[in-house]
C-alpha cells in the first residue's frame, strides 16, 4: 500500500493526506479554520522571517493595528465592504452585553491603516509612509482546503505613501520583485511567472496590481503573493494628504501588497511527491538527518559528532535514534516530512568508515567517507534546492504551452498554462475563459517581465485553471 | 514647559504622555484597543526574538491555534469559564447569516490546547509534550491603559504535558527563570522579586504559580510573566491520558505560562524619566543614534563612516542629519525616544577631531577622540544596560521596607513594597489587605529565591499595590 494517496489518482486527496501524515496541520474546532502543528509552524516561521528581513530592507517598518473594526469604519470604501461583505465575522456582544454598533473581525487592516495613515501623515517630510502587519485576518470560507483557504489565516499586509505616482509604482514593483519573488525562487525554490493582472481579475480599487503565479504538479495556477498600486483611489476615500514644499495640500499616492500562509500550500504542491513532501532546505525545520541505523555506542558517538559539525556550520540537524522502532518505517517518516538530506549510519557501514547520503530530490543514494560526511551532506543541502528549483522550472516550461487564439489556450489550459500572444483577449475573452473554469492569471512580455502597464502592446495572456 | 508631565506630578499621566510623545501607540478604532507604532512594535519585536529564542532552547515547539473557539467548547472547564465569562467578545454572525453557535474570540488558548493535546498524545513517547503559541487574545477591558490593560493583547502562551508531577513542575520553574527571568533581567533589565502566588491570587486551576514581579517607578507592582504547575486538574478535565511502558493508561500532568505586550508597559515605568523613556539597549530600536549638529559634508562623512563601522559589529545605529530643524528639538526627541547612546558631531569639534557621546542612563558627557568613537559608543550600550539594571535594583532595594506584622505592612506599602515575615498574613489577612488596595504579590524566601510550596516555613510575603 502506497504511504499516500498518488498525485495521478487524485491530487487533492493527496494534498489532504500528506498534510496530515506529514503533521503539518489539522482542521479547527470551528468550520474552515486550522490548527497548525509545530513541523507546518516552522515552514512559515522560516518563510515569514525571510519575507520579514527583507521587508525591512526595503524600508518597512512593521506596525499593529487592532483585531476588531467598528463597521462603520469598513463602508467608508465603497468598493471595499462589497468585496468583502459576504465573508465578514461579527461580534455583536463583548463585555457581557450587546454592543451599540457591531464589531467586524478585520478581513484586512486596510481601512485602519488608512485612517491612522491620514493621521500621521502632514507633510511632505512624512513621506514615504511604508509600513507593514503580520496579523491574523478572518474571512469567512464556505469550501475551506488546509493553507490555500481557510476561515482565519496568518499573513502580512504592507501599506504605504507616497508623493508621487512614479515613486509608488517604484515601491509596488520593488516589493513584488525584491520581496516575493526573491522569496518564492530564492527561499522557497518555487520559480514563478510574474505580471500584471487584468482589469477584471485586479484588486478592487487598484490602478495596477502585480502577480506572482506559481505551476501546482497538477497544472493548476497558484497566485502566491500581489503588490498593488492604488492611484489616490485610496488616498481620496481616506483623506490622506500631505503639505508639500510650496505649502499645498496634496493626496497621497498609496500601494498595497500582501503574501499569506498560502505560500505553505504552495511549497506543498510545487515540490511534494508520492512520497511526501519535498521541502526546500532554506524553509526545512530540519535540513539535515542522521539516522542511526541500529543501536551501537561507536554509531552513537560518531553521530553526535556529526551532529555537533554540522550543527557548527548553522544548519537545522538532528539524530533518529529510535532504534527501537523499524528502519524502514523511520526512514519513510522522513522522506514523508519532506527532510532534504538524510544521512544513515549503520555498524556495519560504521565499520568501513562510510556513511549513506540520499537527498530528497530524488537523486542517487551516495556511500561517502565518514570524514567527508559533514561536507557531503552540507553541499547536498544546496543541491537540494537547485534541483527543485530546476525540477519545478522544467515542470513550468513544458506545462506552458503557446498559441494564438482563444480556442487553443482553451484546448492547451486542460492541463497546464497557455501563453496566449497578443491582445487576443478582452473582457470578453476572460468572459468565455471563466465559463470554462479557466482566467488569465496575468499579463507578460514575451521576455517574462512585468509589463508597463496592462494595456501595453505585444502582451502575452497566461490562462489556466486556478486554485 | 517640561516636555512630559513630571513623574512627581502625575505618573498616570506621565505614562500616557510618553507613549504618545515617544510615539509607541495610540488607542484604537474600538474603545479598549490599542495600535503599535513602529517605535512600539520594534521593542516588541526584540522582545519577542529573545523570549522566542529562549522558549525553543528549553524545548517547546511553536504552533498556532484558531482565533475562534466555539462557546461549548469553553464551557468544558467550570473554573476557567467562570473566570473569563464577563470578558468575552462573542461572534454571533458569518459569512453572511447567524451562526447556529455563537463563537468566543479567544481570552486564551488554553481549551483549545488541552481538546488536541489529548489528540495528540497517545504514549510516553509523546511526552514531554511542549508547545507554544505566540498569538493576539481579547479580554474585554473596561479601564484599559495602553500595553498594560488592553482589549487585545498579543502574549505567547505555552502548555506542556507531562508524565510526572516532578517533571512538570522542573519544567514550570526551567520557563520562570531560563526565560522570564532571564529575559527581564538580561534583556530588559528589570530586576524582579520571584515567587509563589498565594492561594487567592493563583490562576484558577493551578496548584501553583510562580511569578515575576517588578517594581515600577511610582512604587507599584508589576506582574511580569506566571508559570502555573496545573497538576492533573486541566489533564482531567481535558482527558489528557497516555500509556505507559507497561501498558496502563495514566493522566497527564501539565503547566501553562504565559508574558504578554504588558512587558512594553513594564520598560516604560520601570526606566523611564521626566525626559522620556530610557530604553534598555537590547531592546532598543536604535541603539546608537549619530546626531550632525550643523550641515558640513566633512562630518557626514565622518558620521557615515562611524555608522558603517558601528552595524558592523552589529549595533543598530541610524544618523540624524535633519539640520533644518533645530538641534535641541532634535537632542530632546531623541532622548523622548529613549535612544541608550547619543553621539554628536559638529564642524567645530570635527575640526578638533572629536565628538561628544552622550548616554541615556544619567551619565556625564564625554568628549572622546573620533578614532576611539566607535569603541566609546559601544563600549556604552553595554553600560547603559548595566546602568539602568543598578539603578532598578537600587529602587527596588530601598523601596522594600522589612515588617513584622499586617499594620506595619500597610504602612510601608504606601509606597513601595513591604516584606512581611513569617505566616503573619493568611486569607483573613489577604482579605484585610485588599481592603486597603493592597494584595500579596509572592510569597518568597529569606534569600530572594521561590519556595518549594507556598506552605513551607519561614516564608515572606511581598505587600504591594499593583497594576
Amino acid at each position: 500500500m502506497p504511504v499516500l494517496v498518488p498525485q495521478a489518482t487524485d491530487f487533492p486527496g493527496w494534498y489532504q493526506d500528506v498534510i496530515a501524515k506529514a503533521e503539518l496541520a489539522e482542521t479547527g474546532p470551528v468550520r474552515g479554520t486550522m490548527v497548525i502543528r509545530p513541523w507546518g509552524y516552522a515552514i512559515w516561521e522560516h518563510i515569514q522571517a525571510e519575507m520579514d528581513a527583507r521587508i525591512k530592507a526595503a524600508g518597512a517598518q512593521n506596525v499593529y493595528f487592532p483585531l476588531l473594526i467598528p463597521e462603520g469604519h469598513l463602508r467608508r470604501e465603497a468598493e471595499h465592504v462589497e468585496g468583502f461583505s459576504p465573508e465578514l465575522a461579527v461580534v455583536t456582544k463583548a463585555g457581557g452585553r450587546d454592543l451599540q454598533e457591531p464589531l467586524i473581525i478585520r478581513p484586512t487592516s486596510e481601512t485602519v491603516f488608512g485612517e491612522y495613515l491620514a493621521r500621521w501623515i502632514q507633510s511632505y517630510r512624512d513621506l514615504p509612509l511604508r509600513l507593514n502587519q503580520w496579523a491574523n485576518v478572518v474571512r469567512w470560507e464556505l469550501r475551506p482546503r488546509l493553507f490555500l483557504r481557510t476561515s482565519e489565516f496568518l499573513w502580512q499586509e504592507g501599506h504605504t505613501a507616497h508623493t508621487s505616482e512614479d515613486d509608488a509604482a517604484a515601491y509596488a514593483r520593488q516589493i513584488h520583485s525584491g520581496v516575493y519573488r526573491s522569496v518564492l525562487e530564492e527561499v522557497l525554490a518555487i520559480p514563478v511567472l510574474t505580471g500584471l493582472k487584468t482589469a477584471a481579475e485586479r484588486f478592487a480599487g487598484a490602478t495596477s496590481t502585480l502577480t506572482c503565479e506559481g505551476m501546482m504538479r497538477d497544472g493548476k495556477a497558484l497566485q502566491l503573493a500581489t503588490s498593488h498600486e492604488l492611484g489616490q483611489n485610496f488616498a481620496r476615500a481616506f483623506d490622506i494628504t500631505y503639505t508639500d514644499e510650496d505649502g499645498s495640500l496634496q493626496l497621497c499616492w498609496t500601494t498595497s501588497w500582501g503574501s499569506s500562509t498560502r505560500m505553505v500550500g504552495g511549497v506543498i504542491m510545487t515540490h511534494g511527491d508520492d512520497a511526501g513532501l519535498r521541502l526546500p532546505p532554506k524553509v526545512a525545520p530540519v535540513q539535515v538527518i542522521i539516522v542511526i541505523v541500529k543501536h551501537d555506542p561507536d554509531v552513537s558517538a560518531a553521530a553526535e559528532y556529526l551532529e555537533r559539525e554540522l550543527a557548527s556550520t548553522g544548519l537545522r540537524v538532528r539524530v533518529d535514534d529510535r532504534t527501537d522502532l523499524g528502519l524502514g518505517r523511520r526512514l519513510t517518516d522522513w522522506e514523508l516530512k519532506g527532510v532534504p538530506v538524510r544521512v544513515e549510519i549503520g555498524p556495519r557501514e560504521f565499520a568501513q568508515g562510510t556513511v549513506t547520503i540520499a537527498r530528497r530530490d530524488g537523486s542517487d543514494r551516495e556511500t561517502v567517507k565518514l570524514s567527508a560526511a559533514a561536507k557531503a551532506a552540507g553541499d547536498g543541502v544546496q543541491l537540494v534546492h537547485d534541483a527543485l528549483f530546476a525540477q519545478a522550472a522544467e515542470a513550468l516550461t513544458s506545462g506552458t504551452a503557446d498559441v494564438e487564439d482563444l480556442d487553443a489556450a482553451i484546448e492547451a489550459a486542460r492541463f497546464g498554462f497557455a501563453r496566449l500572444r497578443g491582445a487576443a483577449c478582452g473582457p470578453e475573452g476572460e468572459r468565455r475563459l471563466n465559463g470554462e473554469g479557466l482566467s488569465v492569471r496575468c499579463l507578460t512580455t514575451a521576455d517574462g517581465s512585468v509589463p508597463a502597464t496592462a494595456d501595453a502592446e505585444d502582451l502575452y495572456a497566461i490562462v489556466a485553471r486556478a486554485y
